[in-house]
């Protein structure tokens, strides 16, 4: 038509569909074989303009690409300055085009109408391929419906000023994050950093006044997990330190030992390790191999690795750092074993060499947490005093005798594990707020950063995906979710430390296992929502990523744990770590548990609408139904393996994934009762996004396990479609609210990636 | 006993029970006041016997520590000698201890036993916690029931020997991995590798003979897929040489072209990058913002770059090595665009300077590929002959003039995109042997490494245990399907290379997100599975995790292309980039759909036999049905929403859930068809076991999947419960095989890591 304007001129109302015809591959070579004979065959057109019009569709002889491209100057030029009407129609701007008016107008415009519809192009959207709308105002984002220091607030509700203390400290200058790949480097910055906050005072909170502290375990929960914001190396570090050595001596020792360490263990002058882990035995503590036999005479326990795999192993600070060792080992005296018992022993001199008869090697670099000095400890016949014995549990009289306040070796060994559950609780609220800043930074970036659009519109931001919603929000959701119930159960172990904490080791050990893997998951998916950026050292991913991994197996493997879970609730925590009296916990179970489990409401599992969907206690309901009924069947099974003369063990194994249903199904349960009470105490403005977030939570979980729900009745298909739905429905409510809801985590500015800046 | 030995002689049958009741939890203090009461009334017993064991059992006064121990060595050393099975039963084993015979020892061996049972202790476990049995022989494993390397030509049957050509240079002495940490001596490393592969001839393989090559892109694939075993770094950057850089000189340059560079490309004489992406637009490739002007006067085009973030972004080989580069830029002459072509820049001097008008920046490290030097490229006003435009798919005359064999700017666009689909192939192929070689590793660990067992018997090794058998098996399973779908696919490709490749881009796209996605998730789970030996950088899942990672996000980001295909199988491959017309495409199939969904047999919904659920072919209607009925119902999603006046992108992004599960289970079951039809045509001893991993992929996949088929009325809670079942049946199965299977993918020992070998 740029060529041949005047011979064509009929054709111009024609022309925007011979060049959708032609570009884009919108039609088919067929289609437009059958365009043309359409347009061939009505009448309303003239001969000269079907004349032109056969030149222009003919299939055998596609236009060139320069002529494809004068066409589209040509409709841009003439629809210059048409009023918008006219150009977000085919059918109105080729009448326009054109210039006609009246009946020949309206001719051309019934016709191209019917070609278009014929075709099945979508009006507007056809009309803006060609030109493209002035971009509208992106504007300004709406002002969030609450504001996040308010719900800050609800999420770090205990020691805030600490908290802001520790985000001080880690804010400074010296405390910048870099990614240079020298370990060595990282190391020392980790130490230094570490030695930074000893300086604080931040190392002691839990000890004793007298040795620099506050004696507040959870104060000492509130500064970890804050430093999960900025280095998880050197959170582990602090952790290794003053939690598990300095949390040993304190906890598995006496007076004596406090005196002469726990100072100097608190201000980093004494650094040391946590050897407990050996190379053949990583979740089975009370098989370890290494010794300490007494000998009377000289007063000394013998320290010794009785083979290579018996090596302590994966130890923080042994490859550089430790000077001390907590090392846990077999008790041997007049020949007597008493078990699995922790003995202070020194590993380094002053000047960093090892000490006589320790053989220490460095492990190397590690998928992440290279800051940490990890390393393997052998000891061959190593001596020390008798009072290095962590002697709170145990203890051996100079020659020889060994009493204990606990008589059962077994209820000791686990008495004195069960002091050390503050590494786990730890660790869990650290994988929360390890999630939290990998949210912060992908929902931050997911909310500005924009790809694809609809045709000739400026590309929207990819939070306005609905993929990218359902991977991010349910996770945001989680993390919320998480974070209420470790709240929680850092409060209850804080009332309860120093006593019985039998019932909180199984919580800690479910939520350690449940908050880790949710953690690891939601950074996978926050890496894959920031693209390549994700993959950049410098967006922080790649190291939470790879960092946080550990979290799964170390302080317990998950599926270790989840095991003790299920154990534990089959035994009602009496004797959770026990396996030989599961028969009869069974037996009184599968009475119990049948009894426990209520009649199914007959409406509910068909009831469909959002009322009822987004009702909490449905939620609540479901999860303890779930809880309820795993249990029960966990029993039966195991009852019926074992009366079929198998051994508990092998019951069990034969039963393990239906254990690690029941122990993820009581964490979710726990977690989504601390989510509701969380939103049922809030006044503030924020309460209505918390409850759709607390409903996106339960819903976008039972989506997740929908198909045990269905199979035993407890939803109907209708009904899971519907949860599906309100899925979706949630998420785009929450998509507003989304920035404002990882804004109330409290990251420092300084602490996030330039991409989420 | 030991101390007051005479005075208690009548309570020696009891010793054991009495050590149990105290020792390690197994009797709360309840259950001990209730066995004492039971006892005291127990007119077997003496007077003195009763007296005795009211001492020992008074829940008031718990024995010592001490006591109990001696309780132990009394135990044992009258059970010395003893034949087993008086040591495997607590009732005989207490009337041999008292060496009673006759009434007497009939009554206490009674008294005995209706204690145990009212404790409920599990019989023999019990003994065995007082006396562990001698560890039985480990005995040697079972030898495997196939030879690994008939299965191996199974896996890899194309190219056997270029396949271990690539692997006896990824063995030579100067290929040893090593962990430091320094990245450019990293990237070194890796850029000498790439040299030694290229003098080997292997990175010419895709080009003509001229160029060094044989003209064969299968071969080019299978070497590129077998770097996989070695290390990621120098798998990416010999594809970015090769295959992205030379590949489209290749494909979208012409003879002056290939002549000119092919061979320094092949020989790395030339290194080169492939500058596509942009900081602002990575996945919507079609809006990239770097002009390419053509200026007729000098008759050389102009690359600029119009703002910082249209820069050229995460470029391989870009911060170091690359000379020149393929740069996708908007072409424009005459004032008018023609949209996105590839030009030819140079970038760097032959000493390493830029070039002028050029400014490249190191992106730094990463999260993993960190041997590939990957940086950001500006152009300010870079002037380039006129010929260095790749001018296959559109050219530009000395005095300006536009044009292309294809008229269609659109069509053009991905003409030139499916020149490309190489990359994407190779990258599927390369993620399904990392995932092998993950498993390899993870699996051989887990045969070996010992962790916890039944009381007083050895550690069981831990692929033993169902929770390991579950995680690692059905990923094994789909590694293996997605290899045998990956082998199609590559076939395919090399008999249509050159022509219509539309079908195969639909496919390459849908196994290329599958497998990127499967071979993370696996990745992890082995990691996970590997414990604190997986987080070590010695054990190579580090790297493999790191480095795979992205995997889910170049060549396309996984989410964007499972979108394609969704639409690719709503219109049917015809047009499967353009979304002007999908509203045509979805009232074509919403008719069509409907028709192809088979009703479904009354009967299969509630089959649970093993044979059915064995069946292939259930396995197959499963998986087309849950396809066929996928596609339909989001036809009618879309479909309505249109109706109701929403635009395509806005309909699309509703329902993107929904296509991206038609997209998956798409390719679930191409991958399972290609998986049936390799069993099919096994002849070997082999065949048993595949038939059972196919069997495992198929049914794992469906139970993941589980609440769709629910829901759908496809199968009824008893068969989903079945399904679960026949899993844990086929992972038992399984087991014996697993080395064996792993061993099958060919991984040579010196690229297995310590922990594996």
């Amino acid at each position: 038509m740029a060529t041949g304007e005047k011979r064509d001129a009929g054709l111009l109302p024609f022309a925007p569909l011979i060049y959708l015809a032609w570009s884009d591959g919108a039609l088919s070579e067929e289609e437009v074989a059958s365009l043309q004979a359409r347009l061939q065959g009505d009448d309303r057109l003239d001969r000269a303009t079907r004349d032109a019009l056969g030149r222009w569709l003919d299939p055998a002889r596609p236009p060139t690409a320069r002529a494809l491209n004068g066409l589209l100057e040509t409709i841009r030029a003439h629809a210059e300055g048409l009023p918008e009407p006219a150009r977000r129609s085919l059918a109105r701007l080729g009448r326009e085009l054109a210039r006609v008016d009246g009946a020949r107008g309206a001719a051309v415009a019934d016709a191209l109408t019917d070609i278009e519809r014929a075709l099945g192009l979508v009006d507007d959207e056809a009309a803006r391929a060609l030109l493209p709308a002035d971009a509208p105002d992106v504007g300004q984002a709406p002002p969030p419906r609450f504001e996040p220091a308010d719900v800050n607030r609800l999420l770090d509700p205990d020691h805030p000023e600490l908290r802001q203390r520790v985000l001080a400290v880690l804010t400074r200058p010296e405390f910048a994050l870099t990614q240079d790949g020298d370990i060595a480097a990282y190391r020392a910055r980790v130490h230094a950093w570490c030695r930074a906050l000893a300086d604080e005072g931040l190392g002691a909170l839990a000890y004793p006044r007298e040795f620099g502290g506050v004696h507040d375990v959870t104060q000492a929960i509130a500064a970890f997990e804050t430093l999960a914001y900025h280095d998880l190396s050197v959170m582990v570090k602090f952790g290794v330190q003053f939690g598990l050595f300095g949390g040993s001596i304190y906890q598995l020792g006496t007076r004596r030992h406090h005196e002469r360490w726990l100072g100097a263990v608190a201000s980093l002058e004494l650094p040391g390790c946590f050897a407990m882990s050996e190379t053949a035995h990583g979740s089975n503590v009370r098989d370890l191999e290494t010794t300490a036999t007494y000998d009377a005479t000289a007063r000394e326990f013998v320290i010794h690795t009785p083979h290579q795999r018996a090596g302590k192993d994966y130890i923080g600070n042994a490859a550089v750092y430790g000077r001390l060792a907590t090392v846990f080992a077999q008790l041997e005296t007049g020949g007597a074993r008493h078990g699995v018992h922790a003995f202070l022993v020194p590993i380094r001199d002053a000047s960093g060499r090892p000490a006589p008869g320790v053989r220490i090697a460095d492990r190397g670099p590690k998928q992440g947490l290279n800051g940490v000095d990890n390393g393997r400890i052998w000891f061959d016949q190593v001596r020390i005093p008798r009072e290095n014995l962590l002697n709170r549990f145990g203890d051996v009289s100079p020659d020889g005798v060994y009493t204990s306040p606990i008589a059962s070796p077994g209820r000791r060994f686990f008495t004195m594990l069960g002091t050390l559950v503050a590494g786990r609780i730890s660790i869990a609220s650290a994988a929360v707020n390890a999630s939290k800043l990998g949210l912060a930074i992908a929902i931050r970036y997911a909310d500005r950063r924009r790809q694809f659009g609809p045709e000739g519109r400026p590309e929207v931001p990819i939070l306005d995906f609905l993929t990218m919603q359902r991977r991010l929000l349910p996770r945001l959701a989680a993390s919320y979710a998480a974070d209420f119930a470790m709240n929680a159960l850092v409060r209850q172990y804080g009332e309860q430390a120093g006593g019985d904490v039998q019932d909180i080791e199984g919580l800690a050990a479910a939520l350690k296992a449940w908050a880790s893997q949710h953690t690891v998951e939601t950074l996978q998916v926050c890496r894959q929502g920031c693209g390549g950026e994700g993959y950049m050292a410098g967006s922080r991913i790649p190291a939470l990523l790879a960092d946080a991994d550990i979290f799964t197996t170390f302080e317990g493997a998950n599926y270790v744990l989840l095991q003790l879970v299920a154990k534990g609730l089959l035994t009602e925590y009496r004797e959770q770590f026990g396996e030989l009296r599961l028969w009869s916990a069974v037996r009184y179970m599968t009475g119990r548990a049948a009894a426990a489990v209520a009649d199914l409401n007959p409406i509910a599992p068909r009831r469909t609408d959002q009322e009822h969907l987004r009702d909490h206690d449905f939620h609540l309901a479901a999860f303890r139904y779930r809880e309820q009924r795993l249990l029960g069947s966990l029993a039966r099974r195991l009852r019926r393996r074992i009366e079929e003369g198998v051994d508990t063990f092998t019951a069990l194994n034969d039963c393990q994934d239906h254990a690690i249903a029941l122990a993820n199904a009581h964490a979710e349960r726990v977690v989504l009762e601390h989510f509701q009470l969380a939103v049922a105490r809030t006044e503030s403005a924020a309460r209505d996004a918390l409850d759709r977030l607390a409903s996106l939570f339960a819903l976008s979980r039972m989506e997740q396990d929908i198909g045990w729900f269905l199979e035993k009745g407890y939803v109907e298909g209708a009904k899971a479609r519907a949860i599906r739905d309100q899925v979706n429905v949630l998420c785009g409510e929450i998509r507003p609210d989304a920035v404002a809801l990882v804004d109330a985590f409290g990251v420092p500015v300084e602490l996030l990636p330039d991409i989420a800046k």
